[in-house]
């Protein structure tokens, strides 16, 4: 009997004490304990911000690059990028379910899966590079890795191909939140409707709140415009400026006959678009950032500046089933499906 | 006719377009607008992780904590610390009431009061610095400021002294918030349960979750810890790091016999409790932050790497009649209202 830590603080090496994401090194010794669950690695999905630093630290050569990314996991056991501090995430096969955990989870040997808790926390071995993709910011490995007991995965499905999948699964969290927020008959109010997570997040608003709610859209350009209002889920797309507080307060103001918003999304990576969503949003309402250029302060303060009394959500990347339920979406919406494969897959 | 933008937007500098809050600087001329209100400031109640930080930059020197404070104020117009992005509030007469607001509110010339938002909001000039308090993080000043129609205030009380209702009035939002929050038979974990804003929530918190609940306070020190325990409010306060997310995880364990918390409430102005506060609450639960020193990606991803389906809210310094929920407790508890006089008043 080896039992872990469910958080894996059993492998960290330095410093002691810490949970494995902020630690310096972590154990990537493969021989699993009774409730982790050991993968055969097939591919990682480095971090945007990672795969750029280390290919400009390699001035792009894929030899240098291979070097790189072996050299961060042998010093860390993991591979979590010391310059940008992110990780990635991972694709490969379960190859043994510790005896704790079998029979207990749904996972099968043989079964191929992403893992959703980030590379920075995973312990990794890398046996051999086999091949660099610059253009999708991904490495194709042999070797292995090591799930812990609370670490969260999807099982990849069959009827999509592997880069829609993980497209999806990169944002899953937002139209799974978003699904369990809207009641019928919401106005709801999406920022930055024609990204990724806001396209995905248009489809729930419109099938939660249904054919009493109402669903509006903001995007800062035609094009993301147009490409909200393609997807037909929605009953205005604004554009304005996100960052613009007052433009904003007053396209929504008109659009929603002075109510104002139930719920307001804040799906666009930019800064200083707090208080755009604050003022769009009715007393008493809520505001859901998932933006991750979400400044707390500016939120908290800028509420209370404006003595606005709504109820401010930080995005959690994961709720229960959200591989499902946002997997589920190009099942359901044959127009998001087309959006989606011809944007990232 | 002069009237400004209810929300202050006619007051930024730089970077135009913004409102008064996330903008870098405002104009803090003291000549008003018909809908603006003059104060003659007494008093600067800063927040606590902003002067904690200030003090930290000034080697706790007197003089040196002045000169940053003034030097905040010349540059931006405000005090709108820039290392913390926090601000504070303020006590001061009123001076001048706007034309346009003159017989519309509730206020008149002479009045004393606190103004209730943010001071990194508020047009302020500093003509003197007269005394540093340390202990209870205040600046006495001769000066002015301004607020703005949309801007929130409570007149200070009869029957309590002015420090004591400015110390309550400055965190009145957690207590407030936390009443509507709590409901009978809920485990409620409060970190930094000795504070100021942490005191306040335990007695709405057992107040709220009654006789069936169950209220647990963490404290860093022995004198936190006893003065919490002396509220008589608690089932249980713990000693624990609270940046410690695997220790605080452990006791919060042991105290609930395995349920975790509810709700809990993060009240403690350091930096990295995120985890700490995401691991102490089961599956499903509420966490409150009510820290400024709380890191909004910490917390997103935070919970995302450890797979924990909770709801994070970024604390509103601003609900309904704050000012007076969190006011009355000082005339129901004798015992806090002991606790406060001595610490704070």
């Amino acid at each position: 009997m080896r039992k872990g830590c469910p958080y894996g603080s059993h492998r960290v090496v330095e410093p002691k004490g810490l949970l494995p994401q902020p630690a310096w090194k972590i154990d990537n010794n493969m021989e699993i304990y009774d409730n982790e669950i050991l993968i055969e690695v097939e591919l990682l999905n480095i971090d945007s911000a990672s795969f750029t630093q280390i290919e400009e630290e390699a001035g792009g050569e894929d030899n240098r690059i291979a070097e790189i990314v072996n050299g961060v996991v042998e010093e860390r056991g993991k591979h979590h990028n010391p310059v940008t501090g992110s990780g990635g995430m991972l694709v490969g096969r379960v190859e043994k379910i510790g005896s704790e955990l079998e029979g207990k989870i749904p996972l099968k040997v043989g079964q191929r899966l992403a893992t959703l808790v980030s590379l920075s926390l995973t312990p990794l071995r890398i046996d051999k590079v086999k091949a660099i993709h610059k253009d999708t910011d991904q490495v194709e490995i042999e070797g292995k890795a090591i799930l812990f007991e609370s670490g969260i995965y999807a099982v990849l499905p069959e009827d999509m191909s592997q880069r829609l999948a993980l497209a999806v699964l990169d944002v899953a969290g937002a139209p799974a939140q978003i699904a369990k927020l809207v009641k019928p008959g919401d106005r709801v109010l999406i920022i930055g409707a024609g990204g990724k997570s806001g396209l995905l997040c248009l489809h729930e608003a419109r099938k939660r709140a249904g054919i009493t709610g109402q669903v509006i859209g903001i995007a800062p350009r035609e094009a993301s415009r147009k490409r909200a209002e393609s997807t037909g889920y929605c009953d205005a797309v604004l554009t304005a400026d996100a960052t613009d507080a007052l433009e904003v307060m007053e396209k929504v103001k008109k659009a929603t006959g002075g109510s104002m918003a139930d719920l307001t999304i804040n799906c666009v990576n930019i800064n200083n678009t707090e208080l755009s969503s604050i003022l769009a949003t009715r007393y008493g309402g809520v505001v859901y950032f998932f933006s991750m250029a979400t400044n707390f302060t500016s939120a908290a303060l800028g509420a209370e500046g404006v003595g606005k009394d709504v109820t401010m959500i930080i995005g959690n990347g994961y709720t229960r089933d959200h591989d499902a339920i946002a997997l589920n979406i190009m099942r359901e919406s044959p127009v998001l499906r087309e959006i989606f494969e011809e944007l990232y897959a």
